[in-house]
């Protein structure tokens, strides 16, 4: 089942506290890409400038990411550069240039009609729009943005949040987008507009998965040594999710479960620990689906416990000593 | 099982973007000994000053909290002031004074010499070594402190986690105490200077435990759709943590096993999670092990997922589609 991503690749400078890289791949669609190619066939839609280096396209052709809808155009790729705080929860982006983004239109080639999987990653909402336009019969789509859209395009995007299946904000997005300080709040509003989950990244916290239909999950993160860049880690986190969901089968009603949605979410939260342990997609590049198991089983083994408790009144262990 | 506390007891002035509450029942061996009380019998250390409402003594004298350790001293009770940011998970202190609190040197009255569980809660190290100077046969002693004495007795606050068994810290006490910005590191250094257990309280994120023999547990947190105000949630976890503790039998060695400390972690968020529902003790007065019980499978209910994925690789699926 294959994965159809929409978003941009970038050339990113990027700037940690402790190292900095400069015009390395960057950019959405890309971390997307990669992260869902290791366990599915991923179908690519963006657009690249002429300086766009071969050694990234070769390495996509390398891995089942079809490249059928990525446009070459004559003039720059997108460029963005930021700078991490100590914390390396939080950035100050120091440049951001367009290129050839400035005129793009998604198209959609007749091949990649056939996905069941949709992620629209934090383009302009309008973009978005033109794809939800281009596909049908699809099983789940998945929805990212960012607080530029949510501040200057809110109209549009709202218009986008009603027409897709799950969304992924951040704490911050969240109070931005429903001016609410409790996050369970601002999530039930976004749930009213139609939405069957809501995701709500917390970085290094992990991710929160609220359903429609009641389900809460809260799955646990792994915890890093060292964080090296945590750029494209939400990418990363979808493409984990929606490439994990494209190993299982829907339903008979063509949705999946909420306990299939529920490990795509763990899944999310692995790879996108993966993305943190080196800049760009270093870590992805290298990444065998062992290495996805082995850090599965730590989670597991770090976040359940006796789902049986039950009170044992004090003077019934008091008994029990004498 | 009893279980000593040694910590303040204070009357706060609270002020949240919503509401304010003046001189109402504070400090932290109050969260604790109000929330381990649940469980089990709570021998309390502090001191107070002759303006101390006599209401907050009955409703201990009510619930199996032994006052004998409770010095009641001319002068005014302890005061602390404080508001909260919008995101309520930090605050300002706008006031302090220590009233009797000055001269306080805890004595531990020879009737809770039998206390199996030690909470220090976060008063001056040196005040703490006393109490450990004072205490023996203690199967699990806990520390909690606070930014101002990582700056200010350093040194002291040193001598002490080395001589308890588990510490409690925020992500900013272990980045000052430790000066590493990985919180893993960080970690790892203070568990070097012979401590079992370290906890890492992340507010609204939930709390890691990590221990000396490699243990690692990340308990989940209850998703509050209001936080009325967050004070004494540490307290009230460690109330949780200890309170759980002493209903269950330590192992032979004396020690209690990862697994019963993971449960202790698990309770440590409920009742955090509790104290956050209202001002001062107001949520703990009325709560009830039903409630904890309630709670507790909601956190089973939205943190366990299947714990035996394993991969299926893409051609696999494809053949079962067709």
């Amino acid at each position: 089942m294959s994965i159809l991503v929409v978003g941009s690749v970038a050339l990113d400078t990027v700037e940690t506290p402790f190292a900095r890289v400069e015009e390395t791949l960057g950019g959405a669609a890309s971390y997307f890409a990669t992260a869902a190619s290791l366990y599915n066939q991923v179908n690519l839609v963006a657009v690249i400038g002429t300086d766009f280096p071969r050694e990234y396209l070769d390495f996509w052709r390398g891995r089942p990411v079809n490249l059928a809808g990525l446009r070459i155009e004559e003039g720059r790729t997108f460029l963005w550069a930021a700078r991490y705080h100590m914390d390396m929860n939080t950035r100050d982006t120091l440049d951001t240039q367009l290129g050839v983004y400035a005129g793009f239109h998604p198209v959609i080639p007749e091949e990649y009609y056939s996905s069941k999987l949709l992620f629209l990653a934090n383009i302009q909402p309008e973009l978005q729009m033109e794809v939800l336009e281009q596909v049908s019969g699809v099983s789940l789509s998945v929805l990212d943005t960012m607080e530029l859209w949510i501040m200057t395009a809110r109209a549009q995007l709202t218009e986008v949040i009603k027409r897709v299946d799950m969304l992924l904000m951040s704490e911050e997005e969240i109070h931005q987008y429903t001016n609410c300080a409790s996050i369970v709040k601002g999530v039930r509003q976004l749930l009213d507009m139609g939405l069957q989950y809501v995701v709500v990244k917390q970085g290094s916290y992990g991710a929160l998965l609220f359903g429609a239909d009641g389900t809460f999950f809260s799955a646990p993160t792994y915890p890093l040594e060292e964080v090296i860049d945590p750029t494209g880690a939400g990418d990363a986190f979808a493409g984990g999710l929606l490439g994990y969901l494209s190993t299982v089968e829907p339903q008979q009603d063509g949705c999946y479960s909420v306990d299939q949605i529920k490990l795509g979410v763990v899944h999310g939260n692995i790879i996108g620990s993966f993305v943190c342990e080196d800049f760009s997609i270093g870590r992805l590049r290298t990444l065998i689906m062992d290495d996805v198991a082995e850090r599965y089983q730590c989670l597991v083994a770090c976040s359940h416990f006796d789902p049986d408790w039950r009170f044992s009144q004090p003077g019934q262990v008091k008994t029990v000593i004498k």
